[in-house]
């Protein structure tokens, strides 16, 4: 049994950690450290974690503990993730970071974050440049990785919509719209996020700046003719709690036609656990992913516009956050790849 | 006091237009007309209505006590409108028809609607067309009219996003997302629109193909260029009951930017009493505009990408169906175009 | 036209009432106070308000310019309240507080509240009380008032369903279940109102020491036989904006049923502008008086148990709280009473 | 392994059954029958189960087929259960019915349910009985039962919260408030259980004469002095989708105060695995238990009244319907009481 620690552990993603490793067959928690929340009880944040475990307290951050384990997550901000990373790989212990401080290369966070990175040398071009852990598109590198940037919930939706049918699209026009239930935006007491305004509303937020932008456009670079990618990305808070679709418009290259497109998915997923293609004209739905680490993905082609609608639904939480980054872990601790991850979504 | 009557009272289009109506200065509803719940109390169906008018019974259709009327709202499925337009018309009672029956030319509605247009006259393109009735874009000819299409909750939203800036946008590669709460599929008890099934889920439907789409392009033909216009627009079912937001990509022609788009809309609104144009950055949010008959819109543009982003939101029962047709009806009775229309939305 | 200020503006019973004076035909808001939030727009707070009132800002708090005004509405903090009234009082100025400050004699504030009352002369047993603002039982005294005590939303749909029955029940043994929105407590940033933490949930929360225990109390002491009266209330926290139901069981007298207990509803509403009685067997819902002043009420007697069960729902910010309050504010300028308050609840 | 069936499988109830058995260790479903949805793929109404799972088809209901199995659920509407369950009781097989149907007496189920029983015998007081399924407090009669009458969701959530303070209670004035999600009234199209019509909305219904309020006396008769007993329970249906919380308002005998009660509750539940008891002042929450077998349960006496206060949450689909059952056929069966019910559930 491997020994693992959180840090952040408080937060969305670190309570769903908490609830994940809870019943994993081969890893336990032995840290628990959540800054600002040290000292309450885990039940008091996390009512559905059962008392044996939910009456443990959060921790303040020790580091000495934390290299004390096999592998730590970091569901913390940013700036805390630059801060501590590097002192836990250089204590040999691995680490998988859910925040953004190591998903694109060095100059390209200074712009789109507005500072400085603080440890260009795990940014994804440094010299010993974190793994981008989104799992079905970079596994040999995971197995072997000792920092892996955690994708983002918007980045992993998208991608897993369009990395598939990079071949067969034209790199401009493509419109991402990204729709979000609000524990997306982490346990915040902003002002708009409280429940009497979220309830009943939708809203836009963040375009076109926001973060994932950069993030969805490096992993999608390379691939779609070798051109530059720029994307238009719009993501909207909806009133629900959790769940996330992606919604992609791309223009299809001449000729290609809705059997190109099944057969990229299919080739791209037929035998991956938690990525599930339905057919073209069912659309994905966030409650069938609701609790769960899967990623449910459609295609339709429109021969009218010779464009193709793709829409991915995961949980923000599960595959967009502490599901996959536990899959990661799975993979860097030698598990099983699914350990600790077959729920099924609750629904309805 | 003008005496104006409702097929289809029961629908929701058709008891938010009795909402409006119990309030409004000049008018007073004398048919409640509703096929398949006649003879059910108003309230039963309209709880929110007072009694007085509440313990009223909708009403067979009778073609005599609608043709004494001054003006006609038909809240009914197309095919129903379709029958009973012409009568009415014929009769000299104006019409305003919330149903997709009037609002293409006849070949594009066979089209689009998969059956011969049974009125096709009174198409678009017919002998005595009805008139499209987005009230600030077609102003002069509704108050002449004798039959509105009234238009659809989506194309309402997104052509009062679109058709300010038509003449600074590329007519290809238009990206409409709409965003709608479940009260836009009218009443239903179809299975997919259960309670428990809609609570925090989303979902795509009817795309590529929605019927809308055509609706959306024809409003926009003969801008942008001159050129044929077809945009990519996929509706999504949101876990709330009103509300609708559409979010619409589009790009702008070179050198094009935000003050030109600032500019652009503040010239089609400035003077507008229901549309309410926000900064750039500032993104419209449906219940802003809950129970009312506003529209907020907003653009931002991308220099990175040269696209511009809209959004805008209304109430689909207001603007998106009952309170549009108000509007309309106000003009074409020669009153005051605001008359029963000045709630201001429920928020929060 | 009367000029009226608002204290606590930027609350969300202040920012409805700037909602509901925005279509008053003879009251102006001329000061629109919020201590905090001073100095932001009023639209960045509440989006529905359109431009011309949404520009306005949020002024400091300047006793001065209120007490120019004929009323001021106070939606402050008990403690705020306390302190703002004698002085406004003092200068003239009629007062309607929506706070708790003035709903008890000052002993009970002082038990309830665990704090001593600053303002016991204002307190209901006090020197010059203020006038507990249930309009529907008080309306003479509301007229010539000086200070109402704006009563809290749980009492307000408690009492109106408990009043008229008051001499047909037995005064032990009343159990109350309120479920609310979460608007009722307020904007707030606490962690337990969160979108993503209320959304698909109920919880309970207050018992069995909730303040609004006493204020239901304290109206109902003197009917009911004359004994005193110790009522179960226990408040639940519902995932949705507004809406409050309150039900109510409570032991009839033997011999009572449901004929006197119809009879006793009719008597008290028949002639009331905002008080809906519904036959037993219909059940009220909050969503019929969505932004709207109304309450519905319904009883229903079950001879097995020869209990009562009573329901009753407002909208917490309407009736509950801001409609209330006009509603009084209206008595006290010698308005119709129902100025501003037409409007019908938006359904569904 | 074991071989079960499952009759109703399209209902919500069945489609959660498939959902826990899919990750059962050592059963399987060989049968998946659905009178009204039969030939439809199983994805299409429970798109959550993946697809090896998802592409079964509902069968229609195959007597012989269900013969073969060792243990039958019956998800069926209360008529059709009794027409069943006798004959699947003849074949050998187990059977776990989740209606109605053998929950009362038969004379009592006469009165509640307003026709004849028609399997007598099976009723709770027949020649041979089912056996009332509230695991907690039935466990030995369930290891041997062939049939078990599923408890109801309401009683299981108020019937774990009050019968371990039976003792302690006055039988007479006990008011049950019960606030469930809307899947608990099935898979249904009824007009008022639309999504339109529920969001952001709370009523009551069904109240005095819930069939629930005959089962709940019915487990409490003979505790509490032996007095019958007689509730008062409303049941309210709340915007959300899964979720039941019970709120219960008791007389206690004199002199029994909040260490008594926590002593009962601690004395009842400290060894078992689902039932959760909270501290007094601590509320539990639905979302707690949402996806899971669990219950939260909690207690606060309330001095000045000498009332206690109960919170009693379950998932009305797992504890409340599909959890149960499958919890008292893994007795039936011989095996793990736990067995496939492992998951905690899913917060925020």
């Amino acid at each position: 049994v491997f020994d693992v620690g959180i840090v952040g552990a408080s937060g969305f993603g670190g309570t769903e950690l908490l609830r994940l490793l809870a019943r994993h067959p081969s890893a336990r928690v032995v840290v628990r450290a959540a800054a600002s929340q040290a000292e309450r009880r885990v039940g008091e944040l996390a009512p559905n974690i059962p008392a044996e475990l939910g009456d443990a307290r959060f921790e303040a951050v020790d580091l000495d503990a934390l290299a004390r384990t096999d592998l730590v997550f970091l569901g913390t901000p940013d700036e805390v993730s630059l801060e501590l990373a590097p002192g836990l790989l250089a204590a040999g212990v691995r680490v998988v970071d859910l925040s953004g401080a190591f998903r694109l290369p060095a100059d390209e966070f200074d712009r789109w974050y507005r500072r400085p990175h603080m440890a260009p040398g795990l940014a994804l071009d440094g010299a010993t440049p974190a793994v981008y852990g989104l799992t079905e598109f970079n596994r040999e590198a995971i197995v072997t990785a000792r920092l892996i940037a955690n994708p983002g919930c918007y980045p992993t939706a998208t991608l897993l919509g369009l990395l598939p049918l990079q071949e067969l699209i034209v790199p401009e026009g493509i419109v991402v719209s990204g729709l979000s239930g609000t524990s997306g935006a982490g346990r915040s007491t902003r002002e708009d996020l409280q429940a009497a305004i979220v309830h009943g509303d939708v809203v836009a937020y963040g375009a076109p700046l926001h973060r994932h932008t950069a993030e969805i456009e490096r992993q999608l670079a390379g691939g779609a003719e070798g051109r530059p990618i720029a994307i238009s990305f719009t993501p909207h808070l909806l009133p629900m709690s959790r769940g996330l679709l992606a919604t992609i418009s791309a223009q299809l290259l001449p000729g290609v036609g809705q059997a190109e497109v099944d057969a990229a998915l299919v080739a791209a997923y037929s035998h991956e656990p938690f990525v599930h293609v339905l057919p073209a004209g069912t659309f994905p739905r966030t409650k069938a992913v609701h609790g769960s680490n899967a990623c449910q993905v459609s295609a339709v082609v429109d021969p009218r516009t010779q464009r193709v609608l793709i829409t991915s639904a995961i949980d923000n939480l599960g595959k967009g956050a502490a599901g996959q980054a536990l899959q990661n872990a799975n993979l860097m601790l030698g598990l099983e790849e699914t350990a600790g991850l077959d729920a099924i979504g609750v629904y309805p």
